[in-house]
């Protein structure tokens, strides 16, 4: 008989049916034991009644181990009380394998212990709610794009040069002592797919060598960058706080059961709606000032500063125009006030901070040259990137979300580690 | 006026709009100029009537090179004659930049040209056509996966050892003279997410330094990879199958103007059915040696192999059960013949060789510690996923698909640099 998985259950009251897990948990109470079978889709309890199953099925219950793999037989009741609504009458159980002792267990656990057992403990109920919150974050992010008029044109890993800064590069031994270094963000490569396809989206894993040991770094995350061809800071506002909504919105349409046995307060992203608050760099600035923060005016915010910021708000809030001497060399100056960068940050309420960051690019040549000799990067390895501004130059924007971070946030835990299935980190590259 | 994307112009016939674009194409005929503009989404003929614009407009479009950025406004008229169905009757015509002259001329250029121009030369109706296929093919990846129960569970690109054999890894200089090594597959992984979840899947970019200079050889490329716990060959040959069927559907649906323009022969892809022919290693050895191929049995195909097996068959043949000494570590052995494994690769035709490889993965502890100990790699890099066979070890199976070999595949394009944005292989990591 095939398999059914236990998402499936609710078509298959009545029948008798195979299914094909583990064992998560196991009780027993005299003549009967309820063995509560996990297969990746769900968990369903089954009951073994000591006179409805062969001998042998019976034995077998009594050598189950947490994790043994086993294949059960039985007819699907549907019963309120039951776990998820369902139970599972046994008429046959088949062993596949008897796990040794597992070492993850109801105590409590260090997150090195479980870190260094990730390949294990994704198998938790809390771990599996999260990765499922990704895999929909995920396919939100690329419905969203590719349903309005956006072409997926993936950019390359091995780059020459640096993008966000030289000092956190991955440098890679390619062939013959020749050097390549990670990808810190796709954008570049996206400026010139933008020009050739109008809008274009990438998304794939960057990588960032900072020595930073906080909740929110990660060496290796998943970042989705559009970019938009004729598309001003304005407009780039406007497509991420739309898309923003769209993802919360499937998030909470399709993924409620994962959020609650998260614990997530779901009125916190029922919150992410239009209009986000857009205020300046030097609006932010003085709510800091106001509020007493220690803040340098013309310096990057810090983690606590935008955490200060957006508790000020129910959602996400845009601070826009920062200035230019923080931010990227490509930023486009501010016609307004050049000392200030049309770029924009959004941050994430209840202390996610920063999720997207992106900005309207400078278009004009003569002034990117000037910024790449002022930032002392080699205009050799950017000779392709100012072709862009010499064939058909025009207005472009975009920006890059970070995955782990906003499954951080849609999901309300502490961690981005916890946001993908296996993080890196300064210490970490296994398992 | 906000602009339309000439995608979306058959909406707006008689209308007067706004197309934000490039100089694709120009010609002149006295008082009548004809620009082609493009504008990522396609491509559309405008009319310049010297009487019906201003003289500046008119003298403006004098002055136009190619790729030329321009804001052009006009009517909207359906016309039979004209490519793509419409043309402009153009009112206005703004100049935002003009191209210096353009690199990629219509003569013929060499592939190292165009590669070293590849930011530019993306810009092409072929390359286009090329890209939009991709975006197609990886679309209806993840839609297969999405919608057949598999979660997306990313895999790390940052790998403690090698996966594939030891000889082609990139390694990394991590932190503080540590190494890592950029992941060849995401396998190992996926058998640890398919144990959590059961039927789960990674996409992402994987890296090979292979010294291969050949038409089917990146050094960054694309990969899916589902994995399904108690999956046997058979199942997996049976998913691989309908995927398969299922992504070539989906790009004769969808990008059929793409495939006409690169000149697709249609007939090729919508042979693309089920069933697809079955033989063993032993059945295909014995075609190339009835074939008078130079081959000797026991070894494993090579591109002439595996076009001369493939010419034989109008879709993809899947070959099965090849010798255990030239498959990976942990491919589960035969019980019929353990001199064999239980792997399948899916040759496409035409020439187009392995798409997809795969197989049943060996889930006794014991067998695969020999197994470690007899390849000399070392145990302790592999004690994560020897723990898969400790704690509720199951039948699974899984395949990989490269997708640049199904682009160029689907697109019956010769070299698979051409179906990604930016290739990178042994000499080339720019631009």
């Amino acid at each position: 008989m095939t398999q059914t998985y236990i998402e499936d259950i609710a078509r298959h009251v009545g029948e008798t049916i195979v299914i094909k897990g583990w064992l998560y948990n196991i009780r027993s109470s005299g003549k009967l034991i309820f063995p509560q079978i996990r297969d990746g889709s769900g968990i369903l309890q089954c009951v073994v009644f000591k006179k409805a199953v062969p001998e042998e099925v019976w034995d077998a219950c009594q050598t189950l181990t947490q994790e043994s793999s086993v294949i059960v037989t039985g007819a699907v009741r549907a019963d309120d009380r039951a776990p998820g609504g369902f139970e599972m009458d046994v008429t046959n159980l088949e062993v596949v394998s008897i796990a040794e002792p597992y070492p993850i267990t109801p105590k409590e656990h260090g997150p090195e212990f479980l870190l260094d057992h990730r390949h294990l403990w994704i198998r938790s109920k809390l771990q599996h709610a999260i990765l499922r919150v990704r895999h929909e974050v995920i396919r939100a992010v690329r419905d969203y794009f590719d349903s309005n008029g956006f072409i997926l044109a993936d950019t390359p890993i091995f780059t020459p040069a640096a993008c966000e800064g030289t000092t956190s590069l991955f440098e890679v031994n390619y062939f013959d002592d020749e050097k390549a270094y990670l990808t810190q963000s796709g954008q570049l490569y996206n400026e010139a797919t933008a020009a050739a396809l109008g809008r274009a989206y990438a998304f794939g894993p960057t990588f960032r060598a900072e020595k930073s040991k906080t909740r929110r770094h990660l060496t290796e995350f998943w970042m989705v960058e559009p970019e938009v061809a004729y598309a001003t800071l304005d407009d780039i506002m406007d497509l991420a706080e739309d898309f923003l909504c769209f993802v919360a919105a499937r998030v909470l349409a399709n993924r409620r059961p994962e959020l609650e046995t998260l614990g997530r307060d779901l009125s916190k992203l029922e919150a992410i709606q239009k209009p986000f608050p857009r205020i300046s760099y030097d609006e932010a600035a003085r709510m800091l000032v106001d509020g007493g923060q220690a803040f340098e005016y013309g310096g990057d915010f810090g983690a606590p500063d935008e955490t200060f910021i957006s508790s000020k708000f129910d959602r996400p809030v845009m601070v826009h125009r920062y200035p230019a001497a923080v931010k990227a060399f490509y930023m486009k100056p501010d016609p307004m006030d050049p000392t200030k960068a049309l770029g924009v940050d959004v941050l994430a309420p209840e202390g996610y901070g920063e999720v997207i960051g992106g900005g309207e690019r400078a278009s004009d040549l003569q002034f990117l040259r000037d910024q790449i000799a002022r930032h002392e990067l080699p205009e050799e390895a950017f000779d392709w990137y100012l072709d862009l501004r010499k064939y058909g130059s025009v207005p472009h924007a975009g920006f890059g979300m970070g995955i782990e971070r906003c499954v951080a946030w849609m999901c309300g835990i502490e961690h981005i580690r916890e946001a993908i299935p296996f993080p890196r980190t300064i210490y970490r590259t296994k398992p």
